[in-house]
Formats: structure tokens, sequence, C-alpha cells
């Protein structure tokens, strides 16, 4: 089953935690066991799963993606090429498998834009 | 339904757009909702999915390799590993989905060479 | 078909070699031709694809996950997040596709822990 999630983002570069959005699409699938793709159809924003930004030892891909180029000022497509446009996930118990800690996040690096998230749930 | 997309790289390192193979092989799994993996079965070649390279501002993937390493001559089978061997997209009404400009690029690192490129679409 | 891998990684930073187990897993499902999720529900640790790291010339993720920070010091969720959580590959004749000198690596950036790693065999 494929879900297309809207997002309005708000700053020219931000985080955006749509962990609540994806598990929405899973439970909505009906899917028990089985996997998940998200997919970001935008070439300058992106999809990461990492440890939650809420706490004060976050993972800082922002500092990294500049530091990364010789002139630091990372273009936003490159950016969004360097985390990627998709995340692939396991379903179990009709909800997607999550660490302690671990979230979905949205990555733009070019707004504030109108953005799709799709999440196909198979099994 | 599983098919193999056959390339002849033609210089040391290229990032060749597939995404007319790709494409193509969606079409003929007859497939019209569902995922396609995309995988390269080679330890100096990579895919990746981003900002078209036709134009000016495209990503610089092959800089960012190299600016990361601190000898600035990374290897063929690092740069692989970082931009990985696989990608993952949805399919709509029979074609895999992709924003405006974004296309589909097999990165050569170890070329010329005969490479094959697999693509798994399911439902 | 969902298999969990348990892993005790024995150091504080590894990188292990999970390819038979991963093999293992798509041998039990019984599928043919399918493809494979590799998800780790860990915020520091990771998973990659890349040429063997017994040989001479292996990648090396470890010194560019440094590189990559102008401290010199990246943090473990920030390692886990540039490697990622997920891989995913394809299957044929019962066994998942890698080329020559292709291994499934499990990273461990905050060991040493009890793990878990989730394959997903689907068709």
């Amino acid at each position: 089953m494929l879900k297309k999630i809207h997002i309005r983002t708000k700053t020219h570069e931000e985080a955006r935690d749509i962990t609540d959005e994806v598990q929405q699409a899973v439970a909505e699938s009906g899917v028990r066991e089985g996997f998940v793709v998200i997919y970001i159809p935008h070439d300058a924003a992106a999809v990461s799963i990492h440890r939650t930004l809420a706490e004060a030892d976050a993972p800082q891909l922002d500092r990294m993606l500049d530091a990364v180029n010789p002139d630091r000022e990372t273009p936003e497509y490159t950016k969004a090429a360097f985390v990627a446009p998709t995340e692939v996930g396991v379903v179990v118990d009709g909800r997607m498998v999550l660490g302690d800690g671990q979230r979905v996040y949205f990555y733009e690096f070019d707004g504030p834009q109108d953005r799709v998230v799709y999440a196909y749930v198979g099994a």
C-alpha cells in the first residue's frame, strides 16, 4: 500500500521528525509483518533514520555536510544526495521497528516548500 | 520481477545516467504500484539518486568523496562504500517516482569495465 | 519472512562480517528470487555492504568518518547516521547477490553490547 505524506517546511534548512506520520501509514496499510520504503521525490530534500534530535548528544549531520566540502558551503543538491532520498525499514506487529531513540527525519535543504513523502508498505 | 541491466563504462571514473534503463525494467515488470530495488554487485561501483548532472548546479559527489579523505586520494572501494550499492524507489502508475530533476546514476570508480545493475520490481 | 540475527559485539568500535548470517536467513526463507532488507534497530550501530575488510586495500570508513568532522571526534550517533541503518539487496537462486569481494558488515560504534539485526526476505 502506498501513502503520500504532505509536509510544509518552514525554514531554508530543517530536520523534521516524520516518525508518527510513517507509523500511521504503516498502521493504515494493515500489514503486520513486512517492510516500508520511504522515498523523497525532491532533489533538495532527503530522509534519514537516526538518534532523536531531542537530545543534547544528537547527530550533527548539518555540521558534517558542510565539513566534507572544501568550500565549506555545500550546495543543497549535494547535501540531499549525500543524505539520500530513500530509507527502508521492517514492520513487525503492525509497526515499523525502531530502536530506543531512533526516529525518522525529513531533511529540507531548500525550503520553505510544500513537500511530499511516499511510504510504500509491503509484505 | 528481476532485470539485469548491462553497462560498459568508458573511463576510470564516471557517473552514468541509468534512469531510462531502470524505467524500462519497471515498465517490463508490469507492476503498477510497488517498489524497485536497484543493486550494484561490484565493490568499486555504486548507485545514487540525485539532481541531474546536466545542470550547472549539479551535485559534486566526486569532490566531496575526495574531501572526506585526509590524504585527498580516496580509494575506489571506499568511494563505492560511501555512495552505497543500493537505492530503493517507489512505483506509481507503472513508473518509478522521481521528482523534477531527480535521476538515477551508476557510479564507476574503477573503469572501464563491463558492469551489471540488478533491478528488482515488486508489489 | 523476518529473521532476527543476534550479535554480541566485543569492542567499542568494530566492523563485523555478517554475510553468512544474512545468507542463512535468505536460505531459511525459501525465497528463490526476491529481495532482502537488512535493518539495524540501534542508534549507535549501522550496516554497510562493501569490499571485504580482509584485504589490504579495504575501505576505511572509520578514517573517513573522523575526517568529515571538524573536531576529528565524530560522535557515535553521527557515525551511525552516516553509515545508515539499512541496506537492501536482491535474491537470485536462493542467495543474496554479492559481487566478488562484496560483504555485509555490521558497524558497532558504542560497544560492547548485545545487538540485533533484522533481515526481511520477500518476493
